[in-house]
């Protein structure tokens, strides 16, 4: 059970905590709030690669977590996405999307340049995240 | 229980067959093998609007679905996706992903312009996912 995260994930998302399989993360972007989970198993990229009781759990957790970003953002929209073209260790993308948000109507992922959060802002967005998810800071 | 599909996920594409939930379709798009898995329950828009017991089928049969068109197609990566931004009906996204794709790395929605496949191209790759997802014609 040697889990590490992948470096560019890494670098490019702030920790929010951790679910019964999932590491939960946001994505260090203020234009769209965007959780990335990533489940801590090793030698994961496609969803087939985990067992059929990973996977429904992982989809359990992508649920939550969508529901409860669209509670805390008042989003129009939720994207949820599991593309690994570039990072090939497996993450799932839930995104909060808004009809006025720059990317509208189509995919965020390499869409422009990400624009990280003030301190603060992203700080708040994490505590909510947490509270709404129930987990320890 | 009355379910009926969106006209233009009908118009865009073509019949392979049905799943437990899901009816499964080929997006008419010679450029990307691309399956489109639409649960046949009335009035979702979100994963998060399925039932947990019905979302844990959903994945299952998204699973299997990647890991059979993988298996057809020989692909580098799957890529999964559920936005719905144009169709609010709930529907996931299964596509088979070469890196000598046009679209390579980025996603494929709102790349470019629907390529249709030739009827005997399509038929061929229907036929195909029909006997690996075990579906009758």
């Amino acid at each position: 059970m040697d889990f590490s995260l992948d470096p560019r994930l890494e670098a490019d998302s702030l920790l929010v905590g951790d679910l019964a399989l999932t590491q939960v993360r946001l994505h260090n972007d203020a234009r769209f709030p965007w959780l990335v989970l990533i489940p801590r198993r090793p030698n994961l990229a496609e969803i087939f690669d985990l067992s059929e009781t990973e996977r429904a759990t992982l989809t359990q957790e992508v649920s939550a977590c969508g529901a409860e970003l669209r509670a805390v953002t008042q989003c129009d929209k939720i994207n949820v996405g599991a593309l690994g073209n570039l990072v090939r260790q497996l993450h799932v993308h839930v995104v909060a999307r808004f009809e006025r948000d720059p990317a509208w109507p189509g995919p965020v992922w390499g869409f422009g340049t990400r624009t990280p959060y003030a301190a603060e802002t992203s700080a708040d967005l994490i505590a909510r995240l947490r509270s709404a998810l129930a987990m320890r800071a």
